[in-house]
C-alpha cells in the first residue's frame, strides 16, 4: 500500500519538477540580467588598445577560486554520500539533481536581497560563487535524511532552506554585523541543525532498527573517498571564497594547516576508539574535514599556525568522538536518525567554529591587526569623522559601529545562537510540512535503496530474486536477509 | 577465424602505433617551435626591475581555463564512457591514448594553419587548449563507435577526423566568419554526425541484436557519473576557453544556466518516459549535459538569463526523448549503432545550438551591444572609413563586411549545414576505408568486452570459465548467457 | 605470534601519532609564522584606493598552480595505489594520513632552511606548493613498500625522508647551484631510491613468493585510473610551479608533449611485449606518465619540441621494458620487493631526466637563451663587475660564478650521483631503523589485505569465511587459495 502510494505519486513529482523549472525561468527572467563585468553594452568598462578590449579592473579572483568550489559541491558533496552499498546512484545522482535546482535558487534569492535601481539584479561570476556556497547548506541537510527521501522532499526542504539560509545571512551579516568568512555558521550549523531537525520530525513515529542496506560495501567506500578527497583538497578555496588579498592568503593558510591536523588526529582518534586499533571508514571519510568546518569564522583571522593548528586537531577529535559515542546517543534518546553523521562533521565543529571565531574576535586588536582591523570587523571602525578620516583617506576604511573587542565577540556569538534557533525551528516546520505535502514519501522497506529512484538495469533482466542474491555475492548483506 | 585475423594484425597496429608517434615526432620537429610567450630569447617582452622578469602582458586566462578543459577531455570523456559493464578499462584506456595521440595531431593541424614569416608556428599556452577542445570532436565520434572498433582503427579515424575538423573550422570562421564560441557547431555536430556516419558504414552488412555486454552494471554507471559529473562542472570553462572579458564572463554565467536547466529538465523528463516514474541512468549520464552543447554557439552573445535557461531546457528535453524513441528508430531503419547516444547528446543539441545562434545572431543590434557588436560579430563591423574611424581609434575595432544582423544569421545556418554536410561526407568516406585498411577489427563476439585490448588479470590466473562466472555474479549478465 | 605483535603494538602507534601531531603544532607554533602577502598588519603593502585593499605585486601563480599540484599528491598518488584488489582503502587512507603529517613536515623543513631575522620562518601560498611537491617524494616512496608495512613505518620513514630531502635539495640547489626545475632529481630518483633501499633491507631475509592478494581486481585496476589520469592531467603544473613568465609557459608546454609522446610509447611498449599484443594496466597505470619525470629537471629549458617529445618517447619505452624485463631481475637477484614498479616511473625515468637535464645545459649558450640564460642557469652568471652592470641593471640579473656550459652540465651530473647516494645511504639507514624500531610490523598473511588497518564492515556481520568467499567471487583470487 505504501509502495502503491509511493508510485501513484511518481508521476505527480515528475510534472512538480518541471513546474518548479518554469517557474525558475519565469522568475529569473524578470529579475536576473548581466552584471557590468559580464554585460557587453558599457563601453566604460573597456580601454581600445592595440585592439583587444580589458576590463578595467578583472576581478580574477572568482575565476580561481569558482572551479574549486564547484567540484566540492557536486563531486565532494555527491561521491562522499556514496558509500552507502545500495544508494551509490542516488546519492551522486540526487546531489546532482538538487545541486542542478538549488543553484538557481540560490542565485535568485541572492538577486533578491541585492535588486538595483532597475527593479533588476546582477549576474556575475561573483554571484554564481556565492550560489554555489549556499547550495552547501541544503546538501548538508541532505546528508542527514539520505536514504530516507524522496527526491521532490529534498527539493521542498532545499528552496525552503534556502529561503531561510538568506535570512539567517542577512541577520548575522548585516544587521549584526559579524564575520564568518568561511560560513562555520551559516552554510555548516544552519545546515546540520536544520536537517536534523527534519530528522527528528521524521522519526518520532517509528521504532528504528538497523536497516539491512545501511552500511558500505568495499568498493562504495573506495567511491566515497572520492568525495572525501576532493573536499578536503579544495577546502582552502571554500573558506577563502568572499575574501580577497592577504586575508584570502592568510585563509587559505588557516584552512590547510587546520583540515591537515584534523586529519591526522581524526586517524589517531579514530583507531583509539575502534577494535584493535584499526581505522574505521567512516571516521576517515568525514572526520578528517572536520578542521576546514572549525577554522571557517575565523580563516581571515590572525590565528596564527598554532592557533588554527590547534583548533583543528580539537575539530577531528571531537568529530570521532561524536560518531562513536554521541550519534548512538542522539538516536536512542532523541529519535533524530543521522545517515550522514552530519552532526559530527557539520554541526558540532560548525558550533566549535563560531566559539573559535568570537575567541579569535575578542582578542583582536589594532596592535597586531593595524588598520587592517576595521576592514576585517567593520562594525569595530570608529563612526566619528575625525578618527576616520585618515584611515579613509588613506586606506579606504567606511565608517562602523565604534564596537570593543568584547562587543563583536558577543555579537559572533549571538548570530551563532540564533543561527541555531533559526536552523531548528524552521526544520521543525518544514520537516512537519514536508511529511503532510504531496512530495510522496519512502516506505521502510524502500529506504537507503536505489531501487526506489533508479530504472536498475538487473531488474528488467533478471528479476528480483537474481539481483538480491548478486548484490548478496557483490555487497556483502547480513546473513539473515538471505 | 574472425579472432585469427584480429590477433594476426595485432602486431602490425603496434608498428603502426610507433611509427605514427615517430612521424608526429619529426613533424613537429619541422614545424613547430615556442611561441613569443614562451619563448626564452625575447628580451623585449620583458622588464626587469626588482630582479624579476614578467611578460608585459601575462595572459592568464589561459593558465585558469585550461586546466579545467584539460579535465574533462581525459576524465570527462574517459569515465563518461566507463559505464558498460565490462569495457571501463577500454573507454577509459582508449581516451587516454587516443586523446595523447590526437593532442599532438591537433597542434599540429593548427600550426598548419598559422605558419608564420620564418616557416615556423607557435606553440603557446593558447595552442594547447584549442588542441585540448580539438580533440573533444573524434572522442565524440569515438562514442557512436564505443566497443565496435579496434584502438587502431579509432587512431586513424581521429587523425583524419582532426583534419577535416580543420578545414570545416576553417571554412566556418574564416571563410564565412560566423561565431561558435562554445563549439556547438563545429565540435558537438561535426564529431557526432561524423560517427554515426561511420556507424552507419560498420552496420551495413550485419543484423544486430542487443549484445549480451551491452549494459552497465551497478558500479560501472558510477564510475561514469564521474565524467558525467566533471563534464558538467567545467562546461562553462570550455565555452569560454577561446573569449576574454565581459564575453568571458557572460559565456560562464550562460553556459552555467543552460546546463543547469538541461539537468533538471533531463531528470524530469526521464522520469516521465520511464517505467514507474524513475529516472535511467543513461539519460541523467548524458542528457544532464545538452544545455551545455545547445548554449555553446551563443554562449558569449546576449542571451539573457531567460534565454539561455529555455534553450538549456529544450535541449535536455530533446535529448531525453531522444535517448527514448529517436535512437531506436535509427537503429532500426538506418541501421546505425550509437553506443553512447551521441546524436542525443551531442548530435540534436549541437544543431539546436546552431540554430539559436542563429537566431541570437538575428535579434543582435547596435543598441543592445554597442559597438561590441562588432567584436562579437566582426563581419558586421562597418567597411567604410567614415563609420569606422572613430571605433578602430578608440575602440580598437577592425574594418568588417557591413553584413545586416539578418545575413549574419544566414551565414550562421550555412556554416551549420556546410558543417553536417562535410561530417557526414567525410564520415562515410572514412568509415569505408577503415574497414578495409589493415587498422584490424573486431569481431562480433569481441564487441564490447576489455578481453580485445587488456591482458585481463584473472584470465591468466583462473581461466575463462571461472571469471565468466564471476563476472556474471558481479555484473549481471542476462541469464540466456549463462 | 606475529599477529599477536601486531596487535599489542596498535594501540603505541595510536599514541605516537597524537604524539607526533602535538610536536608539529608546539614546533609550527615556535617557528611559524605569516609571511608579508599573507600577513594582515602590513600596511605597506596595500593601496587603498576605491576602498579596497591590493597587494601591490599579487603573486596569483601559486593560487593557478596550488589546486592542481594538490590533486596530484592526494588524488593522484592516492588513487594510482589502489590497483591491489585488496588494499585500495589503504592507497587512499594511508596517503590521506601520510599527505596530511608530511605536508606540515615539510612546511617546518623549509622553515628550518629559512629562517628570517626575528627568528620566525614565513608561511604564503609558495610555501604550502613547495611543501606538497616535497610530499611527493616520500609517497613515490610509500609506493615501492605498498602493502608491506603498518602505517606508522610510513609515518618515520616519511618523516625521516622529509630532512634528508631537504638536506638533498639544499646541497644541489645552493650548493652545487644545479637546476632541477621539475625536480627530476631531487623527488623523483630521491624518492624511488630511498624507498627501494628500504624495500631492500625488508627484502633481505625472507623468500618471497608471489602473495595471492598481489594483484587487482576489474573495479580495482578503474580505480587507479582516476589516480593515473589526474597525475597527468596535471603533471604540466607539477613541473612548473617553481617557475614564472615564459619559463613557466616553456615548461608547461615541455611537459604536455613529452608526456603525450611516453603515453602513446607505452601503450606502444606495453603491446609489444605483451602476449597477442594487448595492453596490460600496469604498464598504462605508470608508465605513461614517465614522460613528466624524465623532463622534469629540463622543464624550463629550450628543449625545442623535438627534444621534448624524444625524451618523453624514450621515457616510455624504458619505463615498461622496466617493467617487463627489470623489475623481475631486481626481485630475482637483488631480493627488492617493488609493489608498484617505482623504479620504472620514478627511478629510471628520473635519472633520464637528470641526465637530458645534463645534456641541455651542455647546449645551452648565451646565443640561444639571450640574457635569460643567467636566470635559468644563475651560476652562469658573469662574476665580473664589468660584463654583469648592464644585465643587473636592465634586467635584474645577479652575479654568478662565471661557470662555463659544459661545468654546468657537470655540476648537474654531480648533483645527480649525490642524490642517488644521499637516497640509497639514507634509505638503508631508515630501513633499518624501521625494523628495530616499535613501529610495528606487517606479517606475511597480512600483506596487501586492508584487513591490517581497516575495521571492514563485513567482518563484524559475516565473520571471515563468508567474508572471503565473497571477496573471492568479486575479486577474483586464485584458485589454489579458495
Amino acid at each position: 500500500m505504501g509502495k502503491g502510494m509511493f508510485f501513484s505519486s511518481g508521476k505527480q513529482q515528475v510534472y512538480q519538477l518541471f513546474f518548479i523549472q518554469i517557474v525558475l525561468i519565469i522568475v529569473m527572467g524578470a529579475l536576473m540580467t548581466y552584471g557590468p563585468e559580464a554585460n557587453v553594452n558599457l563601453l566604460k568598462n573597456r580601454t581600445g588598445e592595440h585592439g583587444r578590449k580589458h576590463i578595467k579592473k578583472p576581478d580574477t579572483n572568482p575565476l580561481l577560486v569558482y572551479p574549486n568550489v564547484h567540484v566540492m559541491i557536486w563531486i565532494g558533496f555527491g561521491f562522499l554520500m556514496t558509500f552507502l552499498r545500495r544508494y551509490g546512484q542516488s546519492a551522486v545522482g540526487l546531489t546532482f539533481l538538487l545541486g542542478a535546482i538549488l543553484v538557481q535558487v540560490a542565485i535568485i534569492c541572492e538577486g533578491v536581497m541585492n535588486i538595483q535601481k532597475d527593479n533588476k539584479s546582477y549576474l556575475s561570476l561573483r554571484s554564481l560563487l556565492s550560489a554555489d556556497v549556499a547550495v552547501a547548506t541544503p546538501l548538508i541537510s541532505m546528508g542527514a535524511l539520505l536514504g530516507k527521501t524522496t527526491y521532490m522532499q529534498l527539493v521542498f526542504m532545499g528552496i525552503v532552506e534556502l529561503i531561510m539560509f538568506t535570512v539567517n545571512k542577512y541577520v548575522g551579516e548585516h544587521l549584526l554585523m559579524t564575520v564568518d568568512a568561511g560560513d562555520s555558521m551559516f552554510v555548516h550549523t544552519f545546515g546540520a541543525y536544520f536537517g536534523l531537525a527534519i530528522s527528528f520530525v521524521f522519526g518520532m513515529k517509528e521504532k528504528r532498527k538497523e536497516h539491512h542496506l545501511e552500511g558500505p560495501s568495499y568498493n562504495s567506500d573506495i567511491f566515497a573517498m572520492i568525495g572525501t578527497i576532493f573536499l578536503w583538497l579544495f577546502w582552502p578555496s571554500f573558506n577563502s571564497a568572499a575574501l580577497e588579498g592577504d586575508d584570502q592568503q592568510r585563509a587559505i593558510i588557516n584552512t590547510l594547516l587546520s583540515i591537515s591536523a584534523s586529519c591526522v588526529i581524526a586517524f589517531a582518534t579514530s583507531a583509539l576508539v575502534s577494535k584493535d586499533s584499526k581505522f574505521n571508514m567512516v571516521h576517515i571519510q568525514n572526520s578528517t574535514l572536520a578542521g576546514g568546518v572549525a577554522i571557517g569564522t575565523a580563516a581571515g583571522m590572525m590565528c596564527q599556525p598554532v592557533g588554527t593548528l590547534i583548533v583543528g586537531a580539537l575539530a577531528g577529535l571531537l568529530s570521532v568522538l561524536g560518531y562513536k559515542y554521541i550519534t548512538p546517543l542522539i538516536q536512542k534518546h532523541l529519535k533524530i536518525h543521522d545517515t550522514c553523521g552530519v552532526h559530527n562533521l557539520h554541526g558540532m565543529p560548525g558550533i566549535l567554529g563560531g566559539i573559535f571565531g568570537a575567541l579569535m574576535a575578542a582578542l583582536a586588536t589594532e596592535a597586531s591587526y593595524d588598520y587592517s582591523l576595521y576592514e576585517i570587523f567593520p562594525a569595530r571602525a570608529p563612526n566619528s569623522e575625525t578618527k576616520l578620516a585618515e584611515m579613509r583617506d588613506n586606506y579606504g576604511i567606511s565608517a562602523g559601529l565604534n564596537r570593543t573587542a568584547g562587543q563583536q565577540a558577543a555579537y559572533q556569538l549571538l548570530a551563532l545562537v540564533i543561527t541555531l534557533g533559526i536552523a531548528i525551528v524552521s526544520g521543525l516546520i518544514t520537516g512537519l510540512i514536508m511529511r503532510v505535502l504531496i512530495c510522496g514519501s519512502i516506505s521502510e522497506e524502500q529506504k537507503f535503496d536505489d531501487e526506489a529512484h533508479w530504472e536498475l538495469e538487473e531488474e528488467s533482466l533478471q528479476g528480483s530474486k537474481i539481483k538480491e542474491s548478486n548484490s548478496c555475492s557483490n555487497d556483502q548483506l547480513p546473513m539473515g536477509h538471505m
